[in-house]
């Protein structure tokens, strides 16, 4: 059996069925500890599942002692998950070895239950109530808003005032400010004809939702779906390209496909079309606890896809000072194939 | 002169007046190294000062290349500021050797500029504005809204809808929930001489302010003043023991004093008062670029106060499962006394 230290709130969560934002969480064989504070005792009493709650004050000094009692030789670890001065803190006078497995608990995480794959489902609804929400905020209130108003305006929809989590801080940009594919928001106000980026997510039970919508502005029956009419041209061009590049993807990638081929199925459209220098991302990401897990979509990959695997499909053409366009489902694959969320 | 390498986003704002959530800051001697990706290296080149902008697919490489040109035996690091696993990779193979220097970007930061203190000023500001928009709105509509739409209405009000950034996710707490110093928000309902704690605060030019009040709950002159009438004679006791806490610091720290001694000047009021058990937090830290800078005051530092140092005064009482009081304000220290921001 495995024995593992983990900092991550979500990997600790995903162990035990509750975390906090400070605990060290310590797996010994079958015994698991859940180290934390006063603050957070009483919950982690009450939530955690098949752990051993140990309150202290000093987190650090809680693990050594575990460790030099249970006299286990060697212990995994993920150095990501941990700063330089707490590793060293933390295995200061030690005699067991600290074992890098980078990533080992998003690896474990690679594959959803049926279960997380209802959360994430459920999620995705949300999301998408809070996309429609905003759509009507935009139709109705909308015209010469600064990007500043309309992302808050996403937060206020996608949170429904507060009541669920976001999966991230939301990414709102108009024309060429959605050429960058992380952009903040600016004072540009929204104008008819417009193109209009929004990727927002939120969380049910803790796992997100995570989508991508570009639309062509108005004020009478603007909206988020798929189909688009841009009054600009060049827009509609670049829109369909990609829109075409993500349904290619989302009707052919399969199980058993490595996930470099179900990138080179969004890639390949996007490079005949003459723009694959300006797809400056991968195809897509894991999504889970966590808004970034595994598998990556990309060139790389040599990942095999399997059924209840949950991921984005987000193919997107940048052209820089002019406008941006991305078009982004999260997925899961079932029965071999793709079921968009 | 000191070589030193940086990977925090403010300690690297703060060497050049600019950055982004993807650069690693060289210095050696008088040369500066703002390295980062394609996305940022425009405004990198436009706002940063006195630094050579290199642009790079793969920092840690690059980095390693500026060292190793560089033929510099040491450099300073502060081991919070990078990850296990980035430590390895930037020191595999590298002669250079790595010294420890524990938040040395935050220790020279414990002095503020005129200019940073009017920028913290400002942003004190803009925050009080924020908390006299959301007692307005909870006059007027908070009757039985919850925690959580109330938590949104304090980041919506603070904010002015997305205009300024938050220094932090404000704590918004009713009652017995504001027992909990970091409390989360919940369902529960605002209602006529509840106790409502918030602790919010806002960015100007990326300073931060920070403001905790608590308040009796009416749906007519609502308010958060200083001077506050309690319906429940238990609220108001304890009100009163933490505002002769908070006002005897705020009167009587000087420059010269340790921070302990300011300290002290909280904890002796609420010790002798008996509660001195549920003062359960440090007097306060300092704040700047971070929420959270030098010098923390709370019984244990031997830091000397010195003019223009800032930070926080916030004594609190926390009656578990009964509730909580806590009154901070961020304060400078001019011309040896204590001034509000």
């Amino acid at each position: 059996m495995q024995n593992y230290i983990l900092l991550n709130e979500n990997a600790i969560y995903y162990e035990c069925g509750f975390s906090c934002d400070n605990v060290i969480f310590i797996k010994l064989g079958k015994e698991s500890f859940f180290i934390t504070d006063a603050r957070y005792t009483i919950e982690a009493k009450q939530y955690t599942q098949n752990c051993k709650v140990i309150e202290s004050s000093n987190l650090v000094e809680e693990a050594q002692r575990i460790l030099k009692k249970s006299k286990i030789k060697k212990i995994d670890f993920d150095p990501n998950d941990f700063t330089y001065s707490l590793y060293e803190k933390l295995t200061f006078g030690l005699k067991t070895e600290f074992i890098k497995k980078e990533n080992f608990s998003k690896l474990k995480r690679i594959i959803k239950t049926d279960e997380e794959i209802e959360f994430l489902r459920k999620a995705s609804k949300i999301g998408k109530k809070g996309f429609k929400q905003l759509a009507k905020y935009i139709r109705k209130n909308g015209f010469e808003q600064k990007e500043t108003f309309l992302h808050f305006k996403a937060i206020e929809k996608l949170s429904s005032f507060g009541k669920y989590d976001l999966s991230f801080d939301p990414i709102i940009a108009i024309n060429e400010n959605a050429a960058k594919p992380h952009a903040l928001p600016t004072n540009k106000k929204l104008k008819l004809n417009d193109l209009l980026l929004v990727d927002a997510g939120v969380k049910y039970k803790r796992y997100c939702s995570d989508r991508t919508c570009t639309a062509n502005v108005n004020f009478e029956t603007f909206n988020f779906k798929r189909e688009q009419n841009f009054k600009n041209k060049k827009y509609q061009k670049i829109y369909d390209i990609v829109l075409k590049a993500q349904l290619n993807a989302i009707s052919k990638a399969r199980v058993g496909m490595k996930a470099s081929e179900v990138d080179k199925l969004t890639r390949d459209i996007i490079e005949k079309a003459g723009y694959g220098k300006y797809f400056v991302h991968s195809t897509g990401h894991g999504v889970g606890l966590d808004i970034h897990e595994f598998p990556n979509i990309n060139s790389k990959s040599d990942v095999i896809i399997e059924d209840n695997m949950v991921f984005t499909i987000e193919p997107g053409i940048y052209l820089p000072n002019k406008f941006g366009v991305r078009i982004e489902d999260t997925v899961v694959m079932k029965n071999g194939k793709v079921e968009i969320l």
